[in-house]
């Protein structure tokens, strides 16, 4: 492959086996000889993952919403000037695990007032979407015993409940329905390898139709 | 006092003096018995002041303009709900070594085409302005030359040289052109006492003829 790249993002609620479905997608990706780069958000760059510790380290309230807005949005600047339009540059296949529409729904969710600030910095500062997003969804109950039972350091994104989890997934499938041709939606549920074999046959449909 | 305080920045280009003079303003209306909050930008709470760190430190390129800003901005934010806001609210005279006016104009006078950018987040995200600005002026060589005499940790950004800083004040001058209600130039040249005794009176002038 020559010239631009293609960048690809995997959204879902916590628990949900994207970060798990990126990873088999690079894999897979990778093993056909395709030149791929798998990352995540927040972080991703040097730059970024320090802002990402200053995100998901000390109290929860630590930062007010408008805050971390911003500080999200900052970290994805860097990110994206500094890794994934790079690497797309060169042609080579970025595997995004999260990207702006967790911005959106995550902060939707808890604030829907600031709906508006997160598409407007978005639009400001990133002004780029991923050329195709996978939602991988679950039913919300599913996603947080899965998330409860992950030992995971960085614990204050996934401390939910059930509830939260069921807005977040309407918040996820909204963006879908609005976007359908960017956004997938993946049955989660299943074994690893039957969903990762729902996100091969997405992409290639999706490989084949693209330009 | 009671209600609203004051919010009072000092502004100007590095070696101005306007870090001392901010101080001994503080400690003049403290002596007059004024509850008095001094605080410096970048920083000022404690998550702005984090940021701080990540803005200060480390190689010159660590972040694009952009991503700068953005971090900026959300340091900004965190110090004014954080610290200034709750201090106006209880009446306190709030001091401010460096607001909004420093961004516009340092990532002004480095990238002009990121001044809009500039003004839509402050628009967006803060939205405040200091009640009033005291801009220490100051010729760009004796600012240059004091600022390299200065033994500084956090040297990044005064690393500028004469013509940079000539460009600087040339960005201050013009929005207290822009904006004389609020900003006042005050002379810089001359001995600290002979500057704080011109702060004091254009302070002592603008609240005697404020509401």
């Amino acid at each position: 492959m020559s010239g631009a790249g293609r960048f690809i993002s995997f959204e879902g609620i916590d628990g949900s086996g994207k970060s798990t479905q990126a990873r088999r997608l690079a894999e897979g990706l990778g093993a056909a000889g395709r030149d791929v780069v798998l990352t995540r958000e927040p972080g991703g760059s040097p730059g970024a993952e320090e802002i990402r510790a200053l995100l998901l380290t000390g109290a929860p309230e630590r930062w007010s919403a408008e805050t971390e807005i911003l500080l999200f949005t900052a970290a994805r600047r860097d990110h994206l000037e500094r890794r994934i339009a790079p690497a797309l540059a060169a042609g080579r296949t970025v595997i995004c695990d999260r990207f702006a529409d967790s911005t959106r729904v995550y902060q939707g969710a808890t604030r829907g007032d600031l709906r508006g600030l997160v598409d407007q910095l978005h639009a400001l500062t990133i002004g780029r979407e991923p050329d195709l997003t996978l939602l991988i969804d679950i039913d919300p109950e599913t996603g947080w015993h899965r998330a409860k039972a992950r030992a995971d350091a960085e614990a204050r994104f996934e401390d939910f409940g059930a509830e939260m989890q069921a807005r977040l997934r309407a918040g996820f499938l909204a963006l879908a329905e609005a976007a359908p041709e960017r956004i997938r939606v993946i049955d989660g549920r299943g074994s690893e390898a039957e969903v990762a074999a729902r996100v091969a046959r997405a992409v290639e449909a999706w490989e084949a139709a693209a330009p």
